[in-house]
C-alpha cells in the first residue's frame, strides 16, 4: 500500500535547493521514468524512461557498430567455479552476488497454497546471475581462439545484471540495472589498449554529443579500479549539486582473464601467447545522469537529440466545432513537422484540460510546446513554449518545420552550453587542505588537487571528507607540487570530488 | 574439453533425410548461430545469429509501436508471496524455476580459494527468476489502474526469461530465452478480445512477409493452453520434417490476473470493475523456425528480409595487382549497392582463399554471392550466385543494384511460396484413425481430423502417436463429423500434429 500511495500522491513541490535528493526521487516518479518495484532494490523502467533509454541504445549501439563491433548473447547465470577463476574479479563482487540453489517449486505442505523451493532440486553446483559477465565470456572465448587469425574478437551484450545493492536509488544504483558490455580479445597489448581507449572516446562523445553533457575523462586510481583490470578509464559527469557522477568506464584487463581462463593463441610467428582483453560499459545509470544535469524544479529537461517526443501540440476549444478546426490543423502541421523528421505527437486527450496537458509535458521534459485556440487559426501564429528557458513566444505557422528544426539544435547546445559552464564554474584548483575542504564542503564542486599518490592518502581524505579520486584526468599536465593531505611530492594533479 | 573439440570439429555431413534432428544441431553450429555453454540448459548466441535475432526485434518491434505499444521494463525477479497469486499460472511454472535464496557470496573456510552462499545472506523470501512477467506486472499494473480514463495500457517488454528444461535444443528449448512479451490492461472484455487476436495478425504478418514461413491461425485446447489464460490463440508453422512448431502465442486472460492482484477501476458509468487482461510473445524459438522452415543441406538459408548481409563480394585474384584492382572494382560496386539500400559486405580477408569463403557465406545462408576476378574488369560481367537456389549465372555489371533490389524481392517470395507449396503437400484431411495413423506415422504431415471435444481423447491420441491438437485453425468451417479416435460426434477439424 506505500507504493499505490506513492504513486498516486500529490508530491509536494520540493527544489533541487531546498533537498536536491528528495527533488531527483520526486522528479523520476512525476516525470514517468521509473518506480520502485514489489522486489527490494529492483526498479520499473516505466515507458517514458524505457523511451529514452532506447533512443540511447540506439546511438550507441550504431557508434559501436561503426566502430566494428558486433553484439551476442552470453547466459544469464555464471556457475560458481567460473565465477572463481579470475579471483581479484571474485572478490570484488562476490559480496553482492544474487545465488540461485534451486531448479523448481513445489506446493508447500505445511502451508497449503504456498510454494518452496523443491529440496529434491537444490543444484549440486550454484549459480550466480551475473555482475558482469567476464568469466562466463572468456570461459566461452577460450574455444573460439586459436590462432591471430580468430583475434580480434569485438562483442558487445545488451543485457540485465544484478548486483545486490543495500541502499538503492532508482537508476543511480539499482540490484538489477540494465547495460551494455563490450568484451574483446586481442593479440597485442597495444591493440586492447588502443580499444580501450577507442571506446572511452565513443562514450565521451556520446555523453556531450547526445546527453549534451560535458565529461572530465580520465583514469581510475588502483583503488578505484574495476576488479580485475589492470587499468580502468572512465568519464565523469557534473551533476547540479557539484557532485560527479561516473558515466562510463573502459577497461584493459591485460592478460587477466585469459590467465585464469586458460585462453592462449598461436601468433603469425607461431609462438603461444595468451590474449589480451579490454571490457567497456553504459547503464541505465546514465538516465541518473541525464535527469540531474539539465533538469529544473519544473521537472524533466531533456535534449532534443534523445527525446522521445520533441514538439507535443496542445490544442485549446471550447465547443465541438472549435476542437475539429483545431485538431484539423494541427494534423495538418504535424504532418509537415514529421517530414522534416521531428518526433511530434498531437495531444488529442479530451480527458484532460489544457493546463494540465501544459503541466505534463513540462514534467516530462519535451523540448518544445505548440500552442493552438481558435484565434490562432485565423492569425496563422502560433504559441511556442520552449522548455529549457520557459520562455514562449509567438510565431507564424509560415516556416514553422525549418524553424523547429533548427531550434532543437539550438537547444542541444544551449543545453551542453549552460552544463559546461556550470561545470567550469563548479571547478576549482586548489593548492593546500584548507582550499580543499573549501571546495568540497563549502562551495560543492570537483577540486583538482596534488595528491601524493598512495592509496593511504586517498583513503584518509575519503574518510575525512566523503570525496573521492574521480579519475586523473587525460589531459592532466605533469607538474611538481606537494600533496594537499600528506605534503609530500606530487607529479600531477587529480580530479576530486564527491560522488555518485 | 567436449566443447572445445565439438566447436572446432569438422562436422561430418549428415543431410536432413539422414537424421534431421543432427543436421538441425549441425547447422546451428556450422552456421555460427548459437552454441551451449558452460551453463547446463543456456545458450551463447554467436553474433550472426544474434544479428538475425536483432533483425526480428527490429520489425516486432516497429510492429507493435504502430498498434500503438510502448515498451517498458519490469524486474528479473518475482518475489515467490506475488508468483503464487494466480494459482493456475504458478502451477503451470513451479516445476520449472530458478530460485534465487541467498544474496551474497563469502569464501569458503573449508575450500580455499572457493565461494559459498553466505548462510547469513539467506533472503527471508525467495525470489523467482521469471519464466513469465504476468505475475510482477499486475501487481505494478495494480497503481497505475483507478479509472477507466488509465486504460488502455499497452506495454511490450524486451527480456530474458528461465525456464528450467531438462531436454534442451538450441533456440527450439533452452533454460533461458529472450523473448517480448505484450502485457495490455483493458476496461472491457470485447477490446482485450480485439486485443488477443490483433496480435495473433501481427505474429501471423511477420511470419509470412518477414520469415517468408505459411502459418495456420488457431486457438488452443484447454490441455494446450497458457497457464492462467481464458484462451490461447497460436501460430504454428510447418517444418521441413513435417512436425509442427509453435511460433507465437497471443493470450487472452480474462479477469484471472485482474482478480488474483486485486486490480480494479471505476467505469466511465462509476461502476467498479476488474480489469481485462492480454498478454503475447515470441521468442528466439523463431530462431529455430526459421533455420527449419528454409535450410538445406548445404547449410542455412536466410530469407532477404531478415539476412543481415545480404549480397557478399568474394574477390579471385592471384598477384597483388590483381586483388588491387578487384578490390577496387568491388568497393566501387558495394558503395553503389548499398545506395540502393542493400546490406553489403565485401570479404577482403586474404587469409581466406574463395573457395573457403565460398563455403563459409553459403553455410551462413547470405542470399546472394557475387564473385569477381581479373577476367571480369575487362568483360564488365560478376558471377552471381543464388543461395536458395543454388543457381549460378553471369551478369553484367550495369543495372546491377535494381537487377539485386528486384532479386530480393524475388528470393524472398520464392522461399514463402516453396515452405507453402511443402506445408499444402503435407496437410491431409483424414477421417478415420487409419488414415490418421498413416499421417502422422508413416507421410509425417499435418491431419485435419474430427475430434470429440474431449481432453481426455486429446491424451489418449498424444499416447497413443505423440500427436497433439496444434489448434483448432480460425478458418475451420462448423461441419458434421465423427471423432477419428472415439467415434463420437464432432462439430469441427482440428489440426493433429507432431510438435518441437
Amino acid at each position: 500500500m506505500l507504493l499505490a500511495n506513492f504513486a498516486v500522491m500529490a508530491f509536494e513541490k520540493v527544489t533541487r535547493e531546498e533537498n536536491y535528493s528528495e527533488w531527483y526521487n520526486n522528479l523520476v516518479y512525476k516525470a514517468d521514468l521509473a518506480e520502485h518495484s514489489a522486489v527490494k532494490g529492483c526498479m520499473v523502467i516505466k515507458p517514458h524512461g524505457y523511451a529514452i533509454w532506447e533512443k540511447m541504445q540506439k546511438q550507441l549501439d550504431h557508434m559501436f557498430k561503426e566502430t566494428g563491433h558486433s553484439n551476442a548473447y552470453f547466459p544469464l547465470f555464471v556457475p560458481k567455479s567460473l565465477f572463481e577463476k579470475e579471483e581479484k574479479n571474485a572478490e570484488g563482487f562476490a559480496k553482492e552476488c544474487a545465488v540461485v540453489t534451486h531448479y523448481r517449486l513445489k506446493a508447500d505442505p505445511n502451508k497449503p497454497g504456498s510454494l518452496m523451493a523443491d529440496p529434491d532440486s537444490k543444484l549440486t553446483e550454484e549459480l550466480v546471475v551475473r555482475p558482469t559477465s567476464e568469466a562466463i565470456i572468456w570461459n566461452t572465448y577460450k574455444n573460439w581462439i586459436q590462432s591471430y587469425r580468430d583475434l580480434p574478437i569485438l562483442i558487445n551484450q545488451w543485457a540485465n545484471v544484478v548486483r545486490w545493492e543495500m541502499r538503492t536509488r532508482l537508476f543511480l544504483r539499482t540490484a538489477e540495472f540494465l547495460w551494455q558490455e563490450g568484451h574483446t580479445a586481442h593479440a597485442t597489448k597495444e591493440e586492447a589498449l588502443i580499444e580501450t581507449k577507442q571506446m572511452l572516446e565513443v562514450y565521451a562523445e556520446f555523453a556531450e554529443t547526445f546527453m549534451a553533457i560535458p565529461v572530465i575523462k580520465g583514469v581510475k586510481t588502483e583503488n578505484e579500479r574495476f576488479a580485475g583490470a589492470d587499468e580502468t578509464y572512465c568519464i565523469e559527469g557534473m551533476m547540479q549539486d557539484g557532485k560527479a557522477l561516473q558515466m562510463g568506464t573502459s577497461h584493459f584487463l591485460g592478460q587477466n582473464f585469459a590467465k585464469a581462463f586458460d585462453v592462449k593463441f598461436q601468433s603469425k610467428e607461431g609462438k603461444l601467447d595468451y590474449v589480451w582483453a579490454t571490457s567497456w560499459g553504459v547503464s541505465t545509470r546514465l538516465m541518473g545522469a541525464l535527469i540531474m544535469v539539465h533538469s529544473d524544479d519544473e521537472g524533466l529537461v531533456v535534449p532534443p537529440k534523445l527525446a522521445p517526443i520533441q514538439v507535443v501540440f496542445v490544442p485549446i476549444y471550447k465547443s465541438d466545432e472549435e476542437r475539429d478546426a483545431v485538431l484539423g490543423k494541427m494534423d495538418e502541421m504535424a504532418a509537415d513537422l514529421k517530414k522534416a523528421g521531428l518526433l511530434v505527437k498531437v495531444d488529442a486527450r479530451d480527458t484532460h484540460k489544457p493546463g494540465y496537458k501544459f503541466a505534463e509535458w513540462e514534467q516530462k521534459g519535451v523540448p518544445v510546446r505548440l500552442a493552438l485556440g481558435p484565434r490562432d487559426l485565423a492569425s496563422g501564429n502560433i504559441e511556442l513554449a520552449r522548455r529549457d528557458t520557459k520562455t514562449k513566444e509567438v510565431v507564424s505557422m509560415e516556416g514553422l518545420a525549418d524553424r523547429l528544426v533548427a531550434l532543437m539544435d539550438e537547444i542541444q547546445q544551449s543545453l551542453y552550453d549552460k552544463a559546461l559552464k556550470y561545470q567550469k564554474e563548479k571547478t576549482y584548483t586548489v593548492n593546500n587542505w584548507e582550499e580543499f575542504l573549501d571546495v568540497i564542503e563549502t562551495k560543492q564542486g570537483f577540486a583538482y588537487a596534488h595528491w601524493d599518490g598512495t592509496g593511504e592518502t586517498e583513503e584518509k581524505i575519503k574518510e575525512a571528507t566523503k570525496a573521492t579520486i574521480r579519475c586523473i584526468p587525460l589531459d592532466s599536465v605533469l607538474e611538481e607540487g606537494v600533496c594537499v593531505f600528506s605534503g609530500k611530492p606530487s607529479t600531477q594533479r587529480v580530479l576530486f570530488a564527491k560522488a555518485y
